[in-house]
């Protein structure tokens, strides 16, 4: 199977999932704002909040590795501004 | 060890992920910024964006479901705006 | 002065805000958590707040009349999603 | 009649908008997505795109001042974090 895609450049599709994250060390105000709002409404348990994005990308790839490797390169690029965010991702295969 | 707990009001600590999207018939500009950008970058496969928030919950509840529970009440009640966004959520037990 | 620049193709150097905010009619969950939040925190006089999004432009282009029908062009096609959000602008020449 | 406000404790309505934008010298991926995409599509006058927060507030309070005090206070405890981000604002009775 994967060698017949490989010869005649028949494409897969990958579901992908970006978290990305303000690093531990930056303050979140988004994410205290809805800490505060959680607590007012009487969610006792609630003991932190962060806010971060979710970037959700379907890939047509001739294999995972490599959409793997474009996805990692993308966040690098220009998902994430890497100085104050963590990234990571899923990769799903359709 | 539950038994104690119940006994004894010792809560659990609960890690949640919650995932929040547009809803597929809604547009997301946002997502197809990303897109073209990335197409400009010559990433070719990439065949759709979609844009999300992730909101990430440190819980202290006395059970898994009552974390659960809280987490479905607060995604209707605060987090999501059910009219124009899915949401789903993780629950891990930390 | 105005003359030279259309002779000579010299670009005026556009400084633009667009707001975008949802539409009063659709449910704001950022903004009530924000709210909530201001409220717990003893800011009584907050009666309402709405979450949006400001995207800051700089433009190089002939005129203003271009800068501003390229912005709201940007706006229909790009930067808001019309069946949800409002988008406003403001043009400044520098 | 501003006389009669005072006596009377009747507080008057201010509308603000708040603005929040990643500082300077912090890089900003989203913004340099939509610009990315903006040049694609043929918008080649875009020099520089920056993606920022935009809330508005109604306030319900005495004075313009107090408005205005708590409007600063509101910032710097919930709204921006300052180390990453400045914040602006303006304020219009109504």
């Amino acid at each position: 199977m994967r060698y017949w895609k490989d010869c005649w450049g028949v494409n897969s599709m990958y579901y992908a999932r970006v978290f990305i994250t303000l690093k531990k060390s930056i303050a979140d105000p988004q994410g205290n704002a809805i800490k505060e709002a959680l607590l007012s409404m009487k969610y006792d348990g609630v003991e932190d909040v962060r806010m971060g994005k979710l970037i959700e990308l379907k890939l047509e790839n001739p294999t995972r590795e490599e959409a793997e490797e474009n996805l990692k390169d993308m966040c690098e690029k220009l998902l994430a501004n890497t100085v104050i965010e963590d990234y990571s991702y899923e990769i799903l295969e359709v």
